[in-house]
């Protein structure tokens, strides 16, 4: 028997419609990428999101047509979105930090129709225009006083959106129909393209706001520093038109010294970046002795959030943080740190090794941890296994059909992380699944390690990865960078390691190199340096 | 061109799932309705729940049936749900306040195949049983040291499910699915029944927990006053287990001492009631003068809450009230009252004139006002026009097919509420449509009259109806029952309002009776006065 209920599509224009009805004038502050600070709201939003609607397919574009981006965090940007969504589109973030090549690949792959493209990005465009083998126009994020001259065709973006009257209805959607796309770049192989759906959109959003998520409300002030480029800026340009949040977009400036300005001048609450922005921000108030009095939390993910970054926020700034994991695919919210009632009543110091977790998963994710047969294994918080899961935001394959072996039957998806979960749910990211170590059958982290060694007062940076041995399948190597002036050796290391860890999981050798190799991100290429260390054989020194 | 997110379905079994898996110790509290206060938690309770599944299959139970409760809030209550959905079934709650043959009628119309009973209410089914015509089993919620004699077949609840071995998996269900039942008794014709389905009490839980509805999170402590009977307890059923809340069960008692009892020793942050139960608590403390430390926000709604009520919550108790409005085919959620940024700044008067107001609809719920002709209304806080709502958590028709002038084709459901929305969102009801006054084309509000008459030091209650009249087609009559000892009259009446009201308001007479008849919830029964008026003529006293 079915329910009687109303057949509402959970569609994205509902999200803007709600936020033009319900918070017509709730702002949404923009540093520029022309240089100063602009303000609009919701309702100016709304009407200008219908325009570009009305005039993309005017311009001939169609139900299901990608439009590409490359733009910083602006109102402009998020006008785009909502536009794209609209008239049936996809929106489609591109990543400016790709090399050139990367990103002509990616536009092809997913067939852009058009290009919105901020000031900073032109460059790029001139790059790669005659690779470009579906986009029929570019369009320049900006108004005519500032269009740049270039040997391609550029279309100015407050030009063409004033030939549109703005006389329009969204398009009807099914709530399943793509919505959104944003590529993710794994270390091998080609960008794999994913497909958010207005539902999945929708739902990611509601999640995104709750009370243990990011708790967002009309009265919020978000700060999103994550780029809408990436995974959609965690939700927030979904979520903060939802909830009637005031929005400050911070353009393409995210040094220290920028992103103070904003939260104070704004009075931003709520703030969401990786790591190195953050340690960025801490820096320019430890050099300038400012304080934060409007901020009260902050979202960290991206990559692993240091302890210490948690405590500063809370002793010298008072800013609660919440540790987060999420990928790409998974729209991205996967899990959030904040305290369960019971770790309350704990010491800072106890609640501090609890909130330096990845947190738990939300209402919406279903995690599971699972060892080489695909065997579930428990939360004990030690044991750990791949992390796979399962949710409507989550995707079921990459446009396509690449990577079709990281989705099982049963819809679960390998998220390529290794972790263990503990009796209460919160979830520990100790390695990437490529990277974890097998030795004898068991499974060595090769982050744990890494963490171990660039504790000892000499090492600069560590990096392990796990060498071929005759009798235990894999045992792991230690590559070092010694601090400048320090003279640390192999025994040392080994020494100051012993006790701290397993036995069976100390590193077999440890290397002194001058430099480890990075990627683009700042993350270590564990590829690059396996293939470095190819030759490598532990045979000769260790019997282990 | 469809997403490629996972198909997810948002059925009721993954929200106790989802608290079992990460709030597995957190406490479900309820005052057993054998008198002690009794403790379990997520995890029993999605154990038992498995159990309930199991067993209704067992009997003979199957996909759609529904599965009919008379019941107050407790543990056992909300397994009952749990399992009776988790089998493919329908968990119907039954108002135990309505009389034994319309409950009789409802079971027969629901053709309930099971009712699950309260000890408190064995006698209603005693009463009713010869007239079910589809109930095979009836389970008392009992242990078998309390197991009433019964002249009737009556099965204890704890042997039952005791025959259970709990190894069970959810039966696979579709998110359209029926997954609960309610009947709303209008004031006239039958009981009509609301179908909700699995995919809107998902939607409507999230809507209920975000921060500018409940704010529920895993650290809050909910007291859910409101009765499952009565809209699913606002959503709290599946809004608590989907964050993790502690649940505080206030089973038959819902006396100003032991509301407080509950609120204290359990130290309850967020509770949700009608008015008149605030009312007995606020007594309860003033006549004690005990205080409120732990609660934080109450909602108030199911009728309109008198500003007094606000104002008292916030200047003695420190308790910030959120008006709310809502009807059981809105699974209740219409509107909520937290005061948007702008209006941060008021003064506590100013603040309270909105607070007063029944809120603004949240994302998920689209509001407008409409005239005799469906045009709509301005939104200026002043014209008032029939309220219609749209929403994924909105009936879209009644159980078979009853009522069905009340939906549009464009998916409008007419509430039978009449209310004004001013500029910022916030609506405000004025009026049912069915009591609204028509006078010469334009509407005049009944219960704006009757406040205003009721302010009156003398008046003890006041009604106003619409009488016909030769010329302006209404005019209102306004019924006045003195305070014992007043002797006011006509025309002091009159004078008091004169001024305070657009000229054309004004009651075309007053007359004085010792009663004014209420339904059983204390509502005023107009129908009732206006057949008992229904020879009273304006001709010879008024020429207006
Ligand atoms: N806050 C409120 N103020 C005034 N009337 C209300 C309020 N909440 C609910 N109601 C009335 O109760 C009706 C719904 O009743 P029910 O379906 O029994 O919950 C609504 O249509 C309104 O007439």
């Amino acid at each position: 028997m079915l329910g009687l209920m109303q057949d509402w599509p959970l569609t994205c224009d509902k999200i803007i419609d709600h936020a033009a009805r319900q918070f017509a004038d709730r702002e949404i502050v923009s540093r520029s990428v022309e240089g100063p600070i602009v303000r609009t709201t919701y309702g100016a939003i709304h009407e200008r999101a219908r325009k570009v609607a009305q005039k993309l397919l005017a311009d001939g574009m169609a139900n299901g047509d990608r439009i590409g981006t490359l733009a910083w965090n602006t109102s402009r940007h998020l006008e785009v979105w909502y536009g794209a969504m609209g008239m049936g589109g996809v929106y489609h973030t591109l990543n400016p930090r790709l090399f050139p090549d990367q990103i002509a690949w990616i536009v092809n792959h997913a067939e852009d129709r058009a290009l919105f493209v901020d000031l900073t990005f032109v460059p790029i465009v001139e790059k790669i225009a005659d690779q470009l083998k579906t986009v029929k126009k570019i369009v320049v994020l900006t108004d005519s006083d500032h269009m740049p001259d270039s040997a391609i065709d550029l279309i100015c973006y407050e030009d063409w959106i004033a030939e549109a009257d703005g006389d329009f209805a969204w398009v009807d959607i099914d709530e399943n129909a793509a919505a959104g796309m944003c590529y993710t770049s794994g270390t091998t192989g080609d960008p794999k393209g994913v497909l958010y759906s207005h539902r999945s959109n929708v739902i990611h959003a509601m999640m995104a706001a709750m009370p243990d998520a990011m708790a967002l409300s009309s009265n919020s002030v978000i700060l999103p520093v994550v780029p809408m480029f990436h995974a959609n800026a965690w939700g927030i340009g979904q979520a903060g038109p939802m909830t009637g949040a005031k929005l400050v977009m911070p353009g393409a400036k995210m040094d220290g010294e920028s992103i103070y300005e904003l939260l104070d001048t704004e009075k931003v609450t709520f703030s969401a970046a990786v790591p190195t922005v953050w340690l960025m921000l801490l820096q320019y108030l430890d050099e300038t002795g400012k304080k934060l009095p409007h901020l009260t939390n902050v979202v960290i993910g991206g990559s692993a959030c240091p302890p210490s970054m948690i405590e500063k926020f809370r002793d010298l700034y008072d800013v609660d943080v919440i540790h987060a994991w999420g990928m790409t695919e998974m729209s991205p919210l996967g899990s959030l740190g904040p305290l369960k009632p019971k770790f309350r009543g704990l010491s800072p110091d106890e609640q501090l090794a609890i909130k330096q977790k990845q947190g738990f998963a939300p209402f919406g994710v279903e995690m599971k941890i699972t060892g080489d047969d695909n065997e579930e294994k428990p939360w004990d918080g030690k044991t750990f296994g791949r992390l796979k899961v399962r949710g409507p935001a989550v995707a079921k394959g990459y446009y396509g059909g690449a990577g079709a072996e990281q989705f099982d039957d049963d819809g679960w998806f390998d998220t390529g992380d290794v972790a263990h979960i503990d009796p209460d749910g919160y979830m520990q990211i100790t390695d990437r699944s490529k990277d974890v170590i097998k030795s004898g059958g068991e499974w060595i982290s090769t982050i744990d390690l890494e963490n171990l060694a660039v504790a000892h007062p000499a090492v600069a940076e560590a990096a392990v990865i796990g060498v071929s041995h005759p009798k235990w399948d894999e045992r792991p190597l230690l590559v070092i960078v010694r601090k400048s002036g320090q003279s640390v050796e192999r025994d040392d290391i080994l020494s100051f390691m012993e006790g701290k860890i397993a036995k069976w999981w100390m590193p077999n050798d440890v290397v002194f190199v001058d430099e480890i190799p990075h990627t683009a991100t700042g993350k270590i290429q564990k590829m690059t340096l396996r293939d470095q260390f190819s030759d490598y054989s532990f045979s000769d020194r260790d019997e282990a």
